[in-house]
């Protein structure tokens, strides 16, 4: 092989960045989608610099080996999983954060973990809205990479709403830098979008800047049960017509009495389906707001509406809502759905997802972020019995098909992967992904970048 | 010559579509750039479905003749100026509006003025934010072309935030969907955030799927007056570290007597600036937004505050800044800038567009949405004087190169168009060029989308 050798890497960026060691390598093979199908690396680059990053694509493209980025591993659809022979490159020692509070911008390392950008903003007084359910250990990279959706999105928006600056390292190893500290910039392409949500098949993210803004108000919680799923999405059906929530989560049956098995917070096992609802309207507003939630919950058949103007008392149920994957897993493997419609759409999506289920003999507890319209069916199976595996992945596969004949997507906010890579073109369409190869043929000729995932 | 002739093409869709009178063609040579340069097309296609699209790019990819796509003919770049030869498409006919109040998106066709889509929207209680100065005459698919900004954006973001769907016709005369009507979507590469503000240079936009929220509160408003410009781009600092206010616009002292001349309606003539903003909190948080301002104008030097809660009287000194266009027009010929800096940069850039103003002894009255750093320095000249006009355009391009060396932009919402196009290269840099182009050459080999414009 004509490659330039690893020791080369090795000594350009020293052993301590650049490890071949088995042992620390196995812990960079897999994220959350825990996929059985992951390789081994040939190399781990842990990056502190974007000019490690650097170093380290220039190596691979020299050497045609494949490059996987990876953030904090919390991805849910494969997209940081091994690539047999690949060079991994971890961004969780760049985890600098610099918050400007005149431009209203967070400076920040992709390692940095959600959380901490937070964190950091809410010292001048400032809020990094998005926060998916894993925003405690997701990395700020990995939320860009996957363009990541969270709970307050239904009225904050995503990460890519939030992005006005990125640096990038593409495939032939050079450090872009596009957008800046500025808030409205529409000179040239909008590259730096494009490469929000690519997943690492375009590049590497090494920087971002993000818009922040004033610190969230305080919420009024309102908590809902009904005596079945279809109530409950009509209902947030009924309140997206009316308001705009700062959140607007859904639990379905399963999905409490997983939780309570786990957490023995006291829920209500009987119900079918619970809402957890959010205004940080500011003043009377909030009131007024939760007023118009529960009545249109009361409407539309709940069994219990608590409503609490005390913002931990409602962080209680949110917290039950983020451990519910937790709860999930304890309950057996699971495949992680992320599927989404419409919000009308909303009562037939889970409705299907409820045949689904009985059809394959199978339990696909379902948490949504209701109020956009993305779900998580999370199909819950039985890795060492062959039967229920293939039921599973039946289901999955079932459970994207529905999400594409109601006008949906296969993937709200978690990303396509390596997972949902097969169902993509039925949803995107020939001419969709032709184009979509065009632009990865044109960044990344040798298809050097996450080989596998996406495309 | 190889190609179909012209006749072909008036044979597919009919002479009422397409049409070479050069009487009719001299109406859709120029945008309100103005540019002299502007050459005659060959034929006009006032395209009234997307399969009219498709038929006229199909034509012109087979004949090599350029396509320049039009919406209102109200952009300031000069993006949809005619090239010589060229096939102009207006989408002017292609007007429908639906509003889905479930989903809440309004679906649109380009030629839709943005002032419709906005009633369309209203109908329903629902809101389209997004709102240039121009928004009674500039179409949606121009707004999309250029992704476009206008006054509520410092709270409500520009229009790619809006965007949750659309259809493009390509440079192979292919129709791609992209996106659709739901929230959030993850599925594969962000191509639709890639057209958005793309300028025709990719494709000609056929429809689009946009994001509505609840109807904007009422609006409690501030006009303050200051001695000097630098005092009042010192309170925007201010106001921005402390609320976000739903509109911050600023007009130096020359604006506003210019709009007086042109108003008359009794305007400090001896300020130096003044500031428009409104809060458009719920309830008692707008009159306490509204009193954090006032505090901040007067600790900053405001000569005088006026403060009102009747959003009428409100909407007359936001008409006064939407008049300011015409207003200097009214002084002679313009080369209108959209220059845009970090917020704290906001004084140093309005500072050095006056000392541009006075070493080229040339007008340049500045009005801005001063809240999210985009100022429109605008160089008043005389066409008939060829030493007013050389004046102006080293003017011109001073302030872009003031906004570089500040890291801001060229251009916050207009776009590049023609008239920016040489500035370019230097704010985004051989590497953010040569990837551009990469795109560009990838999605458009012929070079036959808007040719000339942007890159």
């Amino acid at each position: 092989m004509s490659q330039p050798p690893l020791s080369a890497l090795i000594a350009e960026l020293g052993s301590d960045i650049v490890t071949s060691d088995p042992a620390v390598m196995d812990r960079y093979r897999f994220d959350w989608a825990r996929d059985d199908r992951a390789g081994m690396p040939l190399a781990v680059v842990r990056a502190e610099t974007a000019e490690h990053v650097q170093a380290a694509v220039r190596w691979a493209d020299r050497s045609a080996v494949p490059v996987v980025p990876r953030g904090a591993g919390s991805g849910l659809s494969g997209g940081s999983t091994a690539v047999e022979q690949c060079l991994m490159i971890s961004t969780e020692r760049m985890r600098a954060i610099t918050i400007d509070p005149g431009a209203r911008v967070a400076i920040v390392e992709p390692g940095a973990l959600n959380a901490e950008v937070k964190a950091a903003a809410a010292e001048h007084g400032l809020w990094y809205p998005p926060d998916p359910s894993s925003f405690e250990m997701c990395s700020i990279g990995g939320n860009l990479a996957t363009n990541a959706g969270g709970l307050c999105c239904v009225k904050y928006g995503v990460t890519t709403d939030y992005v006005v600056g990125l640096d990038v390292v593409t495939a032939d190893a050079k450090l872009l830098k596009l957008g800046g500290i500025r808030v409205k910039d529409v000179a040239g392409l909008s590259l730096m979008k494009l490469f929000v949500g690519s997943e690492g098949t375009l590049g590497v993210i090494t920087r971002g800047i993000l818009k922040l803004v004033p610190k969230q108000p305080d919420t009024a919680t309102l908590v809902a049960t009904f005596p079945d799923v279809d109530r409950a999405a009509r209902a947030v059906v009924g309140m997206c017509a009316e308001i705009r929530p700062s959140m607007l989560e859904l639990m379905d049956g399963l999905s409490i009495n997983l939780v309570e098995d786990h957490l023995r917070m006291g829920l209500d096992r009987e119900a079918g389906a619970m809402l957890i609802a959010q205004s940080d309207s500011p003043g009377a507003a909030r009131g007024l707001e939760v007023s118009i939630m529960e009545r249109v919950c009361t409407e539309l058949g709940a069994k219990e509406c608590f409503v609490t103007e005390d913002p931990d008392e409602g962080e209680m149920f949110v917290a039950a809502r983020r451990a519910a994957f937790q709860a999930m897993e304890k309950r057996g493997s699971l495949l992680l759905e992320d599927v989404g419609a419409a919000i009308p759409q909303l009562p037939e999506l889970i409705d299907g997802v409820a045949k689904i289920a009985a059809e394959n003999a199978i339990e696909i507890p379902v948490v949504a972020h209701a109020g956009d319209g993305n779900t998580h069916p999370n199909i819950v199976y039985d890795p060492t019995d062959p039967d229920s595996v293939a039921r599973a992945h039946r289901a999955f596969d079932q459970v994207m098909q529905l999400a594409i004949s109601l006008g949906g997507t296969i993937t709200g906010e978690h990303g396509v992967g390596r997972l949902k890579k097969s169902a993509l073109p039925e949803q995107l369409g020939p001419d969709v992904m032709a184009l979509s190869h065009k632009i990865k043929d044109a960044l990344d000729p040798k298809g050097i970048m996450n080989p596998g995932a996406v495309l």
